[in-house]
């Protein structure tokens, strides 16, 4: 296979938004929603659908609960989630150097 | 702004099929569209649509000519599409650094 493959590319991790939630959480145990909001420079709704889609694939375990009064919204890596995102920056790479 | 900010990674090249063309004609003088083709494993429908965008962009020139009596297309980065290609890779390694 070629390095430059497009299809070796995990194509639910690739996009934009999804790339930086993954990167964003493989740095921390668990992120608030809020917290992930910021860190990717997403909308409430486009947040909320680009995790629905992490979370079908397996990647993302999505925890509601409340603190005091206030809902509050955990999101972290699952194990099989870390193994596709490793597996990704594998492939990425491979492609970066392969272009040097 | 956050390193995991999914909007400071220039989309025209982000899709993983321009992603595989960016980064092929960044390791090679010019390449064949049928080269390229075989390299990121395209259809030539879907290259064709991509690298239009892409010339559109102003990041690659694509020349036709005959080789014989064989049409041969062409296609290279511009100078714009060089540092274009460079500015990308400074802020996804800047992503994929600060995931570690």
């Amino acid at each position: 296979m070629s390095a430059f493959d497009h299809t070796a590319l995990d194509d639910v991790i690739h996009g934009r938004l999804r790339l930086g939630v993954m990167a964003y959480l493989a740095s921390v145990t668990a992120a608030s929603f809020a917290d992930l909001k910021a860190k990717v420079n997403a909308t409430d709704g486009n947040l909320s659908s680009h995790l629905t889609k992490l979370e079908e694939a397996g990647y993302v375990r999505i925890v509601k609960s409340f603190q005091g009064k206030k809902p509050l919204t955990q999101v972290a890596l699952t194990a099989p989630g870390r193994k596709a995102w490793l597996d990704y920056l594998d492939r990425l790479r491979g492609l970066l150097d392969a272009a040097e």
